[in-house]
């Protein structure tokens, strides 16, 4: 696998388009769209939340379709607002469908910004038509830019890897870890691949893929009511098929939303530490991960890692109440290389040795449960001073 | 009900005492009893952190006896101490008792403070003789001053009910809501009555009651190894035991309670506001009790509360990934009386309005599910940039 200096325009086959459309402020790129040259298959991660917004009802409802393009808008989210808000989405996938000459049904939409307001139709209908006539290859790196809340820089990676049937590519974008700003929330992430995978495959490795990187951050444990994840890959009679190719795509995925992940957290709000929470030996998978979210969730972990505390009692009593099967008599925790807990044994360290690194910009944090062989990680930030400021000043 | 002009002092049958015993600061009241002058029963509700204290254990394990006496420690939590940790609590609680000439086992125990240190037990062993020589009715102003951590200022609560078998009175006191400042975490609570009460009825009562007070508070959503509440009430043969008599019993407990919880909330770390956020119309209480502990807990929620937006959208996304059954189309949402949603359709509103309403110290939140006659109520606070301060910047 080779990492690729650039983004979605890297990989053949699609073009991109992004149009400043006023939705809600002028002066920024919000109306955005994804489009492939030919038919593709998707796979989708949508949020879990009860109250989801219109488009992802709608990707819900055609992400089994072949699928011709992904159009996004930023500054309005299109949720609570209703069936209104579910035939706004409609009608522009249409219309976009339409100019595109492809199946009514085939395009995708997704949305990203306030909470509760009816999107402008009108103009953004007038818009489609500029957007396709824009469409370019060499567009790419306007959509991860289109797609922007709150972040600090526009995020894409790509990556290019070899199957037994050729060279192919895998490129991503992603916006707004968790949901951060008021009403500006959303985690979107949006990947393309020049590889033909058949649909369930797909499905089943982008699953693993998301729940492994995505859906393993956390900024502050708020889930968004558009959070969406989606990708693309071109129908084809010759689809990699071997386990070996397969397993190659898969990694060539994962480190792409690896890295966008990693990407998310760094610029969370306020964050100014990235930190890998890995927790080993519990009973199960699934109660790592419970005890590696609960300790990257915890408020007073964050905060103590934001005070470069070296403080295994916030980590060790966020385990506690995970719901995790855990004893203090085989629990041990290390930060970095360095153990503070052995077995419920509070162990001698040097303060200073701990300090610095917890002083640093990237660090782990193990957890050794001491009962089992599962395993989980989790990567999360700190939380300092500017994530209340940002999250406090802003208003609605 | 009458509310009282003071707090543990006024219960008749109880003496207190503390010392300042230098456990792990000098100057500070730091151990302390309260005893009862004839035997109890108890009824303790305990943290369900399966990292837990020495002195949670030995709790548990002593509940059901006739109780004599509570020993109580600040400074240092005995947590992640192991078998000595739980010795030494087992050594001191037996020489109070023999100092009492009570039963060995009818001496409980609980501690606050930092993690993973042994308490210096021969010291503390020297200061009982002091202790129990100090034992005043009058002194029982000190015990809320000695529990203190980050608490900035004492908290009691009493009043008085009138029973068919005569007045009785029922008084508590409290520290530090939440698992709040790091390594001095940690919600304690004790309630004395001069009412007896069956064992089998104390314990139901005590438990509904800390249920829907202690129990439906959230600061920041961590649970400490510590966290214990704790009631003592004369063993008599008189015993209350009529229907209305219990009635009257469990609201004035209820009153006691629900008021040290709201001293907690109010003086959470960096606190600017107390919020009740009630949830109606759910399918169940459990299901409001979700949405609601959701809704309190979000980080999201909670700076938005300090910034005074009134930001619903923030509140329908926490409702929504709570877990409880919800829909969009039945949702609404008020602010003090001011509708912000209406099944699912924001309302005009003056913002202005919401604002001053926002801007109190005290406000409610009411989030009507529409889909039952489920109802719960959670008692939170905003997240201020002193909360993070105080946890960021306390070094272990």
């Amino acid at each position: 696998m080779k990492i690729l200096d650039g983004g979605l325009e890297l990989v053949p086959g699609y073009r991109f388009a992004a149009v400043e459309c006023g939705i809600r402020k002028q002066g920024r790129l919000d109306f955005c769209i994804i489009a492939a040259d030919s038919p593709c298959n998707a796979a989708g991660m949508f949020t879990t939340n009860k109250i989801y917004a219109a488009p992802v009802l709608l990707c819900r409802e055609r992400v089994d379709n072949e699928v011709r393009a992904i159009l996004i808008n930023a500054t309005n989210a299109n949720a609570c607002t209703g069936d209104e808000g579910y035939n706004n989405a409609v009608l522009l996938t249409r219309e976009t469908a339409k100019l595109l000459d492809a199946p009514k049904d085939s395009v995708l939409m997704a949305s990203t910004g306030i909470i509760g307001h009816q999107l402008p139709v009108k103009k953004m209908q007038d818009s489609v038509p500029a957007l396709i006539g824009a469409l370019l290859r060499d567009n790419g790196a306007l959509i991860p830019k289109a797609i922007m809340t709150t972040d600090t820089y526009p995020k894409s990676f790509a990556v290019e890897f070899a199957a037994s049937t050729g060279n192919y590519r895998i490129a991503g974008t992603a916006k707004g870890s968790g949901m951060i700003a008021p009403n500006m929330a959303t985690m979107l992430s949006f990947v393309i691949s020049d590889c033909p995978v058949e649909k369930h495959s797909l499905k089943s490795i982008f699953k693993r893929c998301i729940d492994n990187t995505i859906n393993s951050i956390t900024i502050d444990g708020d889930m968004s009511t558009n959070d969406t994840a989606l990708i693309l890959s071109p129908v084809s009679g010759n689809c990699i098929k071997s386990e070996a190719d397969l397993a190659d795509f898969e990694s060539a995925l994962f480190k792409v939303l690896y890295e966008l992940s990693r990407m998310l957290v760094m610029d969370a709000e306020g964050a100014t530490k990235f930190v890998k929470v890995q927790v080993e030996g519990a009973r199960s998978n699934e109660d790592a991960k419970l005890a590696a979210k609960a300790i990257a969730e915890s408020l007073l972990v964050k905060t103590a890692f934001f005070g470069k505390d070296p403080n295994w009692g916030r980590i060790a009593c966020a385990a506690g109440y995970s719901g995790a099967l855990i004893e203090e008599k085989t629990l041990s925790i290390y930060i970095e290389d360095i153990q503070l807990l052995k077995k419920g044994v509070p162990c001698g360290f040097d303060k200073k040795t701990v300090e610095d690194a917890l002083a640093k910009r990237e660090f782990s944090v193990l957890v050794d449960i001491g009962m089992g062989d599962g395993k989980a990680q989790f990567l999360t930030s700190d939380i300092s001073y500017d994530y209340v400021r940002i999250n406090a000043e802003y208003s609605t």
